[in-house]
């Protein structure tokens, strides 16, 4: 992969994947950018994606291998044992990127059709990061048990599902079903990329100012897909439930004050607090994965000594990054943004997490696989930096500190190192059906 | 594409795609072919199908196009304009080949999973022969209705459906259930690709004969997929229902005698005849897609002057060619191998039916379309052959008569000739919306 140079970087300022996923600010005029993006996907060939034939055959022999009468011995080695399918067809390489569009970027509920450009894009990460074969499917259903009857039927097609854009609260359940159906991996990266790379930037952050996961007391700002399944990890790994709150539009999340979802229920807290601001105040860390300007100077400037700050809306971060260093010179920022350190970018994540999934065939992607997505992103983020990132992000120093907290998307050692941790933590768990390597 | 020369095309005695798709005869021993043939669909990449990107991806400007947040430009784009769905992804040029793995080749009731080889072959067959992107989705399905509900859920994401080894009688209403909730083309080619081969052949054979349509007694045996849609087809050409006698392993299709399937009762006779040999006698059309060594020698001898008769059996016909020949030299013989003239190949059909469905963005594919598709391909087959083709099938000499009923599947005047009848007959029909090309 062509590793870019600064000036391509911030040529036009913009992101790669992003956990909220809204359109992140442009320097170029919005304009420009709507142009040159709808040329980039239109003609004189529409799309980012095709199929394309991996054997010969153009001959009619060639052909007779390919089909009939040839394809009848594959089918019946499948036939005689179905785990043959991974030794004869592509479905040991095919994830299905499904989405019912309804949480597409930051637009909202755009419906399936309209949401098909980003599921093509992403299905181009899955195949440019991890070379892993993505097709894009959209699903017009009509209940969320309706997608997933039409998920878990079509899923002997593929060798994973990764589920996109879809909206709290419905995400939660749609996974949870799918992957209680199948036996194949199920992840929903908006929930898991998200939750990795932001486990991985906070353990990096709280080593660097001189903290501890049990100890501090963090605030997170969104109650939807990341924000739910940042706070389960983070307490898996160790953050008491006590020293979380869980705020949304309403305020805080706490025990008495309302009907509960139950994908809440569990970080409701039992605190008097009920505004942002107050959750804020003498906190360690923020995380935010809600919206632009919900941080105010005052809330920064009560925030605990040597805070660690994840502004993670897009194209908008809680907070602007250059303000927020000025008011707090110890602070640690994060933000989806690739025009400032420390970028929080699901493709950090998700692409390594499914290639290791296929190439041991595990049946899921669990929580300790997860969490050896955790450690490897943080441990790469403290190894020397090659020159060839160095020369991506015209940087002439790049290494672990308050400014690198994480390794950059087009670090090209992020393939191997994430994926075979994630791998060897799949075999160790016990969900690899392939124990070699 | 290389058309091979004749020991290519010999060396291993094998067919293309063929109307009841089972296994055909190989002149090799049939170990050598499973090996070669699962050697073929393996290591060192299973399966036939990769996904590939067709835009530039390779530095963080270009992914920022691709994705977040150059993507938010074409979905606002299609939640403006639905139809934009076409300029902006591969939609327009994308085909799901769809199965539940009840009919498969020769095989029967594999199931989805053991199908997925055949479903890649044919994708594969779509992209060679049409340059369009198919890709396989195998449906794991408890009813009729549960299939229909699923792949009309996830139709957003393609051009068109094509049905395939679907079990009869379930896959008329399945494809019907499709075509009626679906606004994109529905076709179920083990039906109507078979059909519309058939009845060019029929109709050159006839006018070699000196017969014509709507006098030609037909018997046809074989009451599913393949024989329902043929017969079809035929009355819809012109052939009366008074004229043909559908037979199934019961023997003669009677009105009578027995509990009717709604798709054979149509054709369901008043005749006295009750077996095929009554049913063949005098009979000057047989059409067998059934099963081998259904037509006897003495049946044969027993049919009008000037016979033709159509054993698509494969890999066994209905009867021996060679053997039929020497009994009857007035008689048109074509079956579903490729080492016999004659061949009744579907691929002849469907890469030119959706080719030009997708390029005028029809709704359908419908009866104008396919009729279309018939007169093209006999009209193919009575021009000169050229010598691309004379050397692909290393034949001195191939030119319209009774060795020479339908083009070559390699002769690549097909595509422009078939796709362009069909395109014009949906426009033609009100059901494209493109009307220019």
């Amino acid at each position: 992969m062509h590793l870019l140079n600064q000036q391509e970087l911030t040529s036009s300022s913009t992101d790669l994947e992003t956990p909220s996923g809204d359109v992140a600010k442009e320097q170029k005029p919005a304009q420009d950018l709507t142009a040159t993006a709808l040329a980039y996907h239109g003609e004189p060939r529409p799309g980012k994606l095709e199929i394309s034939i991996t054997k010969p055959c153009a001959t009619q022999q060639q052909l007779s291998l390919a089909y009939s009468p040839g394809v009848a011995a594959p089918v019946g080695a499948i036939v005689s044992d179905p785990e043959a399918v991974y030794r004869y067809t592509a479905k040991g390489n095919l994830v299905a990127v499904v989405t019912d569009g309804s949480a597409v970027l930051g637009l909202g509920n755009t419906g399936p059709l309209a949401s098909k450009p980003v599921m093509e894009g992403k299905a181009v990460l899955f195949k440019s990061f991890a070379g892993l074969d993505a097709i894009d499917i959209e699903v017009e259903a009509e209940s969320p048990e309706a997608f997933v009857d039409t998920v878990a039927r079509i899923a002997p097609t593929f060798g994973a599902i990764n589920l996109e854009d879809i909206a709290a609260p419905h995400c939660f359940k749609i996974e949870q079903a799918l992957i209680e159906r199948l036996d194949i991996p199920v992840l929903h990266d908006d929930q898991h990329g998200t939750a990795i790379t932001i486990a991985a930037a906070l353990q990096n952050a709280l080593e660097l100012q001189g903290k501890v996961l049990p100890e501090v007391r963090i605030a997170c700002v969104g109650a939807g897909a990341a924000g739910i399944a940042t706070l389960r990890l983070l307490t898996a790994l160790g953050a008491p439930k006590e020293n979380i709150l869980l705020i949304d539009r309403q305020g805080v999340i706490r025990e008495e004050e309302r009907l509960l979802h139950p994908y809440c229920r569990p970080f409701a807290s039992s605190t008097m607090k009920r505004t942002l601001a107050e959750a804020v105040k003498e906190a360690d860390v923020f995380i935010g994965v809600a919206a632009p300007d919900l941080l105010t100077v005052e809330m920064l400037k009560s925030m605990a000594p040597r805070p660690i700050v994840f502004a993670l809306s897009n194209p908008d971060p809680e907070i602007d990054p250059t303000l927020a260093h000025r008011v707090r010179s110890d602070l640690i920022l994060a933000t989806g943004r690739t025009d400032y350190p420390n970028q929080v970018n699901n493709v950090l994540v998700f692409p390594f997490l499914f290639r290791a999934a296929l190439d041991v065939r595990a049946s899921c992607i669990n929580d300790p696989m997860k969490i050896a997505a955790v450690q490897a992103l943080a441990e790469l983020a403290k190894e020397p930096v090659p020159e060839q990132v160095l020369e991506a992000y015209s940087e002439s120093h790049l290494g672990f500190g308050p400014a690198y907290i994480l390794p950059k998307p087009l670090d090209p050692r992020l393939r191997e190192f994430v994926t075979a941790a994630v791998a060897q933590a799949a075999v160790k768990s016990g969900v690899a059906r392939i124990n070699h390597l």
